[in-house]
């Protein structure tokens, strides 16, 4: 029996951290990953509020926390509280996942992986792309654009995102072109990426970081990948959809981080079993738990 | 399946916090006992250092913990950093329990009725009462022996600890009667209780706290209580035993104090089951954990 493997007190504790965190199927993924594998393992959600960062890493440092998935709005702030961070995510400068080497708690940036995942059988040679999002989520973007080859990057990529200044970094950091927020519809762009939340279950489910109809690109050259991956079919993604673009949804990349956290903790891939009870998750609305339900979201 | 109520990572948090920890059979029961009443509930055990306690609690208010065992040497120390401390507690001056009241962090010290539990029979009229140790579950012995109907209670309770020191301070609170440590043997006493770690499984294992032959009580008249309950028999009760004395073992104490948790925590009592499942892990050794053993053992 399962619960056997849990009497002895010595589970290994694992979890997600973000603010707010009412979209989550990490504790499923992995918890059905740590049941296959009959592992002494739990994974858990822990809204964390940015001012209690330091109270949490203490205590992944105290209890017998050996690993951690890492959210808006903690994954750049995250970084000075670690013994180490992995030269991917320094370049990302964001941390999506906590493990330990030894002694060391360190930063490890697994969705830069996940974001190329769905794009390997992509050309953008000589075309612009748009990235909206200025968080860790949009950082990964970037690297990961950043580090495709030469013959398959776009030529230009634009970056703006709703609060026109958090972006600036980013474009220094990338090399990316920054555009104030209300031009985004402007140039002609083949990929059009959403790292916001906007369209994220929540407050601002019913949102769109872009509208699909004030965009040059005719509709068959153009690519839209939303990085939410929950609802599977954003606002954006609906829209893009109906006006004929080509669409991506966050589940591939949302697997593939997931995937190489998992590799990450316990050496092992995801069991096949994991995929199948994602499509089944995202195919029914996730409800928000009850109990807390901030009334707004934070942008990062 | 059980493990179902652990995949959306909304399980509650329970845990035993001590240093060192290695004997506790706490994760057993209440693991067993949440199995039975299939309740998403996992209780785990965490080594805190002395200096980390700040930090333990604060993790307590961050995380989805939401009770706590606390053993030697937290039970004094934690009470500052508490919110709300039953009268109980209070006055024992010690906390085993953890548990929220809505907002507030509070202490209990279900100890005291653990402490009576195995004693409802016994009559102390006239007679006097060793009682050695002086941390938190001495601090519980004298709150139980004081509580006694006055037709059974001891007329004079002898206190002596190893230190030769900490026990002065529990004498002067409880109305107790200071002995030096090594004159623990010269008075005639028909209860003599170990509240040491003196025959504790781990380093203090072949130790004991008294020497049953030193003692001028006869022998049919005496009551050796030792609230160690891991070993079963320790030392100090083989050896009252093969003298000729009555002996208590800690398992009735155990069992009490952890139901009394339990409802706190619950509502229910533990089931049925968790007596037998104790009862068939109190005859088998209880392996130390390899990756942990600290090489000394705190007195409190």
């Amino acid at each position: 029996m399962r619960s056997e493997v849990f009497t002895d007190g010595l589970a290994h504790l694992y979890g997600v951290i973000g603010w707010p965190l009412h979209q989550s199927l990490s504790p499923l993924l992995h918890n059905t990953g740590f049941d296959a594998l009959d592992m002494a393992a739990l994974y858990q959600r822990w809204e964390v509020p940015p001012e209690h960062l330091a109270d949490f890493v203490a205590s992944v440092r105290l209890l017998p926390i050996r690993g951690c998935s890492v959210t808006i709005p903690h994954k750049t702030r995250i970084l000075p509280f670690l013994d180490a961070v992995t030269p991917l995510a320094r370049r990302v400068g964001a941390v999506n996942t906590l493990y330990w080497d030894g002694e060391r708690l360190c930063g490890d940036n697994t969705d830069v992986a996940g974001f190329l995942l769905p794009l390997e059988g992509e050309n953008f040679s000589g075309s612009a792309a748009l990235l909206l999002g200025a968080g860790g989520a949009a950082r990964a973007a970037a690297a990961g654009l950043q580090s495709l080859p030469q013959k398959r990057r776009p030529a230009v990529v634009y970056v703006a995102t709703p609060s026109n200044t958090s972006h600036l970094p980013l474009a220094a950091d990338f090399g990316l072109t920054p555009l104030p927020w209300q031009e985004r519809h402007a140039p002609e762009v083949q990929l059009v990426i959403n790292a916001t939340p906007l369209g994220m279950r929540g407050a601002h489910e019913m949102a769109t970081p872009f509208d699909v109809t004030q965009c040059p690109t005719p509709p068959a050259k153009a690519l839209a990948y939303d990085i939410v991956y929950n609802p599977l079919e954003t606002r954006f993604l609906q829209e893009a959809r109906a006006a004929g673009w080509r669409c991506l949804s966050g589940r591939e990349m949302f697997y593939g981080q997931a995937d190489a956290q998992f590799r990450r903790w316990t050496g092992h891939s995801l069991p096949s079993c994991v995929r199948t009870v994602l499509e089944a998750a995202l195919d029914q609305p996730v409800q928000a738990p009850k109990d807390r339900i901030p009334s707004t979201t934070s942008f990062s």
